[in-house]
């Protein structure tokens, strides 16, 4: 990922990745489909750890509750890595392809909310809607968190973002 | 687009295309700059017109009820076409690339809604949350209407999806 910093992602080739890192391009190919996957290979154990604790939040509490624990348990984990997302996101936000990889794996993550939902007994369009709340919020969470300028850790940035919507569509 | 549902999206070249509409390929090419063009050129006025209702909404009411105004207008617009609104989305729904251009399109309507509601005098992150939020009730209340049993108009289940969105927020 420094070298995609350093050189930009478009000029860098899977050949100096697989060098810097010590590898050969095969041993490359044998962990990364191409070279974006280097940067979204931990975005399955996101989803993996955002699913499951929506899945173990308890009955009781509302949906778009069970949402935002959930999305605290994400952010707890991605708050330990805070100077590597900011990087990474300045990487995303030079390039379109990129940004569209990250665009599509935010619907994946609302497919995934809505369907977990729907097994704990969440109808729609409550379902979908309550998981499209979620990810406008985690969006919008992030996007204030990799900000240079904010020391706040991001699940408190989450619970804020949810409060925010809840305030802008209380009127 | 009768040949995208007829021989599948990936199979249907733009000679075929233009053949059908009467049109040389350079004409085509003039009109669009490739394939999927054909499926997204009404983007961009829809994408007008959402700004300029929003622009135009009422200062005296509160951000989201301007955006839903902004979606009434849109959603006004496409009810006209809705049989065609129908055969597109199952274009797209059979295609990843397709899927993909639409995500873009509603990321960039997003990021239009924002603008205008910080234009409009609204800070953040309530201008991101509740174009955020915006974009989230419309895209659920568009896959309501496009589905063959629902008969109510898309204007109708705009209004029906932000009052769901405020009663699973407002727990």
């Amino acid at each position: 990922m420094e070298l995609y910093a350093e050189h930009g992602f478009e000029q860098t080739t899977v050949a100096e990745i697989a060098g810097r890192a010590g590898l050969t391009e095969r041993t490359f190919f044998r962990h990364f489909s191409d070279k974006r996957e280097v940067l979204f290979s931990g975005a399955d154990s996101l989803e993996q750890l955002l699913i499951a604790a929506l899945a173990d939040a308890p009955r009781s509490i509302a949906p778009i509750e069970a949402v935002a624990a959930a999305l605290d348990a994400v952010g707890a984990r991605l708050d330990e890595r805070r100077e590597f997302a900011r990087r990474r996101q300045a990487i995303i936000a030079a390039n379109p392809e990129l940004q569209e990889r990250e665009l599509i794996k935010l619907a994946s993550l609302a497919a995934a909310l809505a369907d977990t939902l729907r097994r704990r007994g969440v109808k729609d369009p409550a379902a979908s809607l309550t998981a499209e709340a979620g990810i406008a919020v985690f969006k919008v969470a992030f996007e204030r968190w990799v900000a240079e300028s904010n020391k706040q850790n991001l699940p408190f940035l989450v619970r804020d973002s949810l409060d925010e919507l809840k305030a802008v569509t209380s009127s």
